[in-house]
């Protein structure tokens, strides 16, 4: 299998998720033929409670790295972070390859570059749907998809090997708030055209039907505005431009004014507004400064933190710790979002503080206030159905989420050799008539932890964090004559995260004690150890404390002997 | 207020939740009358995400324990561990009250007694529903309930104030599976005899309508069996005896034998049958080393680790890492519970690992194989309409429940300030006619970690391990003459959880410069120091490092200096 890593059989197209397959949010794919490679977006995954102290993942350079000089450029297909997020770790590792996206995407990803200072480094280059891109072999057709955030496109890309189509990232919102619904023609002309494969988004697999159109939240956010007396505040996702659309909207017909909240929220929508993306009458949006002009019942914040992020606006509000927005009884708070898996305590949390304040709290699925902008089963079907795949690699989504979009695949008919579940790393190679994994690539996860990238924080890193974080630490210091072995000070013993020792003297005494002894039980009779390894006392140190502290406390910290020769 | 809190007007019943108001999971009530004082449960909650290490959380026993001389009992309504968990614990530091409770609850205090060396230390007391018991001027009469565990009751409490409800953990279901629904009847009885106050479980209030009968789990077990070609795998709660009581029944009805799996799993089962709350013909119960010598569609397993704990039987199964049972194709697993808020991602991963060896997996709303042991809007409104007390306190629910809660009552006419949303600690009196929160008594967290009970992980200790789990730690060990203060060794780094120190000599070299810098600034120029003040050295190699690691890292670990005088 390694092998063939590297000698990639002729007139095939090789195809590789570095970040994506079996994960949702860490979406990064290489297509490569012969000498020429193309990346589809460079997404970063956001960390799992266990990844202690881990801000980011990135997905693994190594492959393109060592093909950087073949790299035809990056095509990105929206402005999302898991798509677009990786791009200022990565890009100067690959000596700054392309970057095409279309407009609100580049708008997007340009103060991204600008906060790395890689502006002028990276030339970013604008493609519109229908258009025709060539780099190098491939040839780009990108069209339009509707999803929840606007200028989305899916990619048709010619390759020497055949068609092949990604299309991540949508549903068939025929009545979207942009009125530019997903482009279901280009979709059966590319299907004509006999794909090979069809690289698709599988992450709302589990739910049946189709996925309601934006246009319903509409309705919801009408039912609100009708009767709040007080502020209205709505929190969503910053980059959803469709659903702040429909804020404006609805504030506009209720005579509210607007007021964007939050650091993200505030650059999407001056982003989204300039380029031409959010309508709003002039002098509808003002500053949160500016709030103090009017009456409550004049207002609508639209705001961050709609997934109980600590630090968004949302959740300082709802801890009266927000500069220009203060909870109180009267205010009605619309949590315009489901949480995404992993959030749902955090954003109980918000809520039952928000209630705690006095606020009515709009939430849950039962109120019409959030559509997910992933298609559904009858919408994955009829992307099949139109595309007439020979292969097709559901990603974007769990594992569980390919293993059922492979069951509703092979109910079409597909043959289920031809519904590839491929994990982060596959190397998978594809030619008429013929598709397979063929290998693994490095497919490691790189974790961004302060300003280091990669290798830095490793899995035994992680470890240690865990180990630290369950039981604390435990430290027993000790200083020796490197002479003589005799131990001349100590030991002192420190620990933080276990128990409080001041309150544990018999622990601490009786700690110190067994060190004593296992040092004496090295002494020759002189007074010296009769050997100086250091590394044998460090062990022989840990052993018995830590044998000592669970019989006392059944608990295990880590234990860090220090032993100074002096 | 303080003040308030030990002297109790004349002729008021005094009510706090010592756990269980605004938190799911940790219930403990005390209703006292002048001298005389009764516990309602007591159970124990478990950690959060961030209380890192933490095993448990426990009611704060402080109020009573400055009146164990005054309790008359502990009356447990059912047995799950948000109810009983907490009585080993606790009975040893109340001089050891009697406990009150149904044949099967007090089966399942009994093996917890056992563990903690209590079994003759406790008095446990069989109530049984349409009984009238009298402790001290309390009178009460357990009536049954519908719940996800047999043998649950509610309270009736006759006190020298006024009639007391005490309702928690239940629903109308009018056909359950053991046909013994809840006593609509008493509840009708109660309510004739005007009570004076309702202690209501709240957790459902978001759910409108009303909650399913657990009887609709054996259709859905029905069509499941009826097509499963291998094993078949039900993951539950072991304390869901109604639960493995369908399990049993379908499996009969498909000629398949039942493997209990799982050391709750299989002590609940052994328990309930032993006890006659679980029906099993002879021979259908079979171990997991006898699996061997059955055919796969002969067998259904019965297992815990359906909220995906790491340890339990189904996690263990999904990794290949349980004796008897290794996931293959052709299993079916069923999950047939709910993730309790929280757990979402811990049962993902177990279900992507199923998917992943190839079995089938059922799970999710969709799929009717689990509906929920508590009461939804409709119920709570009926057992108000059926109730009618003057006062209602709704518990056993997070803040938002407790507040939509209230809006059910007020939509039927209840006085908003008869409805009181307490949190943990808060002291109630209740008398004919008046019901206030009147004072705040101690309501802290206590935590069990390892064998330690309270105080001893205190938040100092938690703040500490977040710390740890976020950066990690770095010490600096420096030794130093005690007479002159001149550096005789060191200075030394060590570091776990926060980077690869091998591969940064670097960072350590910079490190240790910056040290040695900073302990030459006291040199006052003949290699002392100008003061062997060591909390200074320290509190100046910390924020020196610190910042040093800060700028070069862009993380802040933990630091750690340690100054040995020798």
């Amino acid at each position: 299998m390694p092998g063939s890593i590297c000698c990639m059989s002729k007139n095939r197209l090789r195809v590789i998720p570095l970040g994506g397959a079996g994960e949702v949010g860490r979406n990064c794919w290489v297509l490569e033929y012969g000498d020429d490679v193309l990346v589809l977006d460079m997404g970063v995954l956001f960390p799992e409670s266990e990844m202690l102290g881990v801000d980011l993942i990135l997905p693994d350079p190594t492959y393109l790295q060592e093909r950087k000089a073949k790299i035809h450029g990056v095509f990105i297909s929206h402005g999302h972070e898991d798509h677009i997020g990786a791009l200022p770790y990565l890009l100067p590792l690959l000596d700054y390859p392309d970057v095409y996206g279309t407009k609100l995407t580049l708008g997007l990803i340009q103060p991204k570059l600008k906060e790395h200072k890689l502006l002028d480094k990276v030339d970013r280059k604008l493609i519109e749907p229908g258009g025709k891109y060539v780099a190098g072999p491939f040839t780009i057709e990108p069209f339009h998809i509707a999803h929840s955030i606007p200028d989305a496109v899916a990619f048709g890309i010619s390759t020497p090997a055949g068609l092949v189509v990604y299309l991540t990232d949508w549903k068939f919102d025929h009545t979207p708030v942009d009125n530019w619904p997903t482009d279901v023609t280009k979709m059966a002309e590319l299907g004509r055209r006999n794909p090979l494969l069809l690289l698709t988004d599988c992450v709302r697999a589990e739910a049946p039907g189709v996925t309601p159109s934006e246009r319903v939240i509409g309705t919801a956010f009408d039912n609100i505005f009708a009767v709040a007396q007080g502020r209205i505040i709505v929190a969503t996702f910053a980059s959803n431009i469709s659903r702040v659309q429909m804020v404006i909207d609805t504030a506009e017909a209720y005579g509210r004014k607007v007021v964007p909240a939050g650091r993200s929220m505030e650059n999407n929508v001056r982003i989204a507004q300039e380029l031409g993306y959010l309508r709003a009458p002039d002098g509808l949006l003002i500053r949160p400064s500016q709030m103090a002009e009017y009456n409550d019942d004049e207002l609508v914040v639209v705001c961050t933190g709609s997934q109980g992020e600590p630090m968004a606006a949302l959740a300082r509000m709802a801890n009266r710790d927000y500069p220009h927005v203060k909870i109180k009884s009267g205010d009605t708070v619309v949590v315009s979002a489901t949480p995404i898996p992993g959030n749902e305590t955090s954003v109980h949390k918000v809520i039952d503080n928000l209630y705690r304040l006095g606020a009515e709290v709009v939430y849950g699925s039962d109120s019409r206030i959030h559509v997910s902008g992933h298609a559904a089963q009858e919408e994955l079907k009829m992307a099949l159905a139109l595309l007439r795949p020979q292969f097709v690699i559901p990603f974007h989504g769990d594992y569980r989420h390919m293993a059922i979009y492979k069951k509703l695949a092979t109910s079409m008919g597909f043959q289920p050799d031809h519904v590839i579940l491929a994990e982060t790393g596959a190397i998978m190679e594809f030619s008429q008539d013929f598709g397979e994994i063929v290998g693994k690539g490095p497919g490691g996860l790189i974790y961004v932890d302060g300003t280091a990238i990669g290798g830095d924080v490793s899995n035994a890193i992680l470890r240690d964090r865990q180990m630290l974080a369950k039981d604390g630490i435990l430290m027993v210091v000790v200083s020796v004559d490197s002479a003589t072995g005799k131990v001349i000070a100590g030991p002192d013993v420190v620990s933080r995260g276990f128990t409080h020792l001041r309150q544990s003297t018999d622990l601490i005494e009786t700690t110190k004690q067994r060190v004593r002894e296992s040092l004496n039980g090295n002494d020759d009779g002189n007074g010296t150890t009769s050997t100086m390894d250091l590394t044998y006392l460090q062990r022989k140190i840990r052993d018995i404390v830590g044998e000592h502290l669970y019989q006392q406390t059944r608990r295990r910290p880590m234990i860090l002997p220090v032993v100074m020769e002096v």
